[in-house]
């Protein structure tokens, strides 16, 4: 049994207390079980303007071993050893002593990795109500949350897609990247390749909508992209960095631009990659465009409402992968940065809210 | 007497030959003597459709040691051992048996290394007129020629100046650094910052409208940054690329755009430079925007007429440092990366046109 099945082992979920897990030691490399503390401490009572959330999911995301590594983002406090881990994630309102927050309610926001929080609902906490209207509370940490506002604002503001742009998506069935690439293909109708890793998830890259999709595991990346873009491409929206960024810029169209939006393939290196030749952007005036969720959230309702429209309508649908109890939350991180996953990664906690009346 | 003085000795400009600089052999890192063979050839007899071109001016320019390795830009064909080294130039046409070109008139373009051409004016060759109105034909190789255009695209269509911009500037005192600096400072009264080599071209940056300067010779740039944008910068008009743009990478205001004009610090490197951490740019929204002046071809006419105008203003100068006599040409082109010039380089082979009647 590997450390992670260790320490989940024997876990049971207990509402009279908050169980959390904390940073035991900074990661070096990927996340190992060691990085990891389970911790548990009674629920206390509310004073008035608290309110107490029962976590219903928590998202996971590669920025989190960043936190991990008391790494700062967004304004969240930087890490110490023993503090809970940075996580956003949807609950539901257990109950109220704040006069603007009532019992039953379903919010998102910054909850941490815990299965309770006593909160004041501040403005740094992030939390907003999600409406539901018969879609699942868990869209909430994807194509309905700060992960939709991303491959929305990414896209749409950034990526400023033109009729008839060739798109290139790395990351294609990832969190963001599966939503891009129905934006870009069922949305907008743009020519879309994905790059995936792997039979399967180039299967369903396509079956979400790419014209053509590219196997960075088992094809020559160079080549590939050649025989995908013969014309080459107007917008690469980015997940990935490294080397397919790199091999990218080798066929870059009149005004093209990359939107930088992840670099999953750095995140584990000790040093940072390097770029080589960037400028390759000048011939064709060419632009890199980095991009920061938190610097888009004045879109958040316009977007939420396109999304969800789109979701109802059918052009995108939500990919998620579900990871069945908190105790399972580490084990779940690493497999982040081994590129075994689709989808919006997150793990059920308790799962949809109760009916509340 | 070093190789190049060896090689210009005895020279005399002959109105019967053409004489011309050709590829001798491609450079290793920069320039040497023995890279160029002077030449020379009996002028032609004209045909129809032919005029007959005598040098005034030459440019000098980085990107020729980049046509003498045989790299091709812009369309220009490759160069082989033995030919005339590719290059723009100021010239009179001295007889004419073309129907739309007319004996007397000034025109600059795509002239070569040499003190006449025999041209039918094809569209490869990129010719104009140069309407003088009182100013001189040199300024047709800077301000007033590619030089001008690249900086009035690269500042104002790919850069975007917005008011009350903080605007940076490497190579401040180059050919189209010493233009930048005077659209951003004096045109649009913005806060600009010039980055030179030697305390001489700073004082001149400061003279020319900068109101900070920094000398990356004898400055740490990183605390000269941090001490000259406290607030970080609007706008990069990067002309040297190298370890001052990743510098400028850590002082980024949201929406900082990074303009990619050149790269002088490594056109002499024999591998690429690779740029450590291009992610920086996402934090704060900023952009690296690739651009190469032929895709800006249709501004020509505004921005030639608003750089005229800003000339007789007295809003723009043109900078200008002219080498004396056709026969230096390759010592002038290896000063180039040594960074010992300031302006537009040129070489004055015949000077100002003579009045035609």
């Amino acid at each position: 049994m590997d450390g992670f099945a260790d320490q989940a082992q024997g876990f049971q979920l207990d509402d009279a207390l908050n169980q959390k897990w904390c940073v035991a030691r900074r990661p070096d490399g990927n996340v190992r079980s060691e990085d990891f503390a389970l911790d548990s401490e009674p629920i206390p009572e509310l004073n008035p303007g608290e309110v107490l959330l029962k976590t219903l999911y928590l998202s996971l995301a590669p920025v989190m071993r960043g936190y991990m590594s008391g790494q700062s983002f967004a304004g969240e406090t930087p890490l110490a050893i023993g503090d809970v881990i940075h996580g956003r994630g949807v609950a539901q309102i257990a109950k109220s002593r704040h006069p603007e927050w009532a019992e039953g309610q379903v919010v998102q926001g910054q909850l941490g990795w815990q299965t309770h929080k006593v909160s004041r609902m501040t403005r740094a906490e992030k939390f907003r109500t999600m409406p539901l209207n018969g879609l699942p509370a868990s869209h909430g940490l994807g194509a309905l949350g700060m992960t939709g506002l991303s491959a929305w604002a990414g896209f749409n503001t950034v990526g400023a897609p033109r009729d008839k742009d060739i798109v290139l998506v790395s990351g294609a069935v990832g969190g963001v990247g599966s939503l891009v690439i129905q934006m870009a293909a069922n949305v907008l109708g743009c020519h879309t390749v994905g790059i995936a890793g792997g039979a399967e998830k180039c299967a369903r890259a396509a079956n979400l909508g790419c014209a053509d999709t590219i196997d960075y595991r088992s094809e020559d990346m160079s080549a590939a992209l050649a025989a995908a873009l013969p014309e080459g491409l107007d917008l690469y929206f980015d997940n990935v960095g490294g080397p397919i960024l790199d091999t990218a810029l080798d066929h870059l169209r009149l005004r093209a631009r990359i939107v930088l939006c992840g670099s999953i393939s750095e995140y584990t290196l000790t040093e940072p990659y390097r770029l080589p030749d960037y400028t390759r952007l000048r011939r064709t005036d060419a632009q890199m465009r980095g991009f920061f969720v938190y610097n888009h959230l004045e879109d958040w309702d316009r977007a939420m409402d396109e999304m969800a429209d789109w979701i109802r309508s059918g052009l995108v649908q939500p990919v998620e992968q579900i990871t069945d109890g908190f105790e399972h939350m580490p084990a779940a991180l690493a497999g982040l940065y081994t590129g075994q996953n689709m989808g919006k990664q997150l793990c059920r906690v308790r799962g949809e809210p109760e009916a509340w009346t």
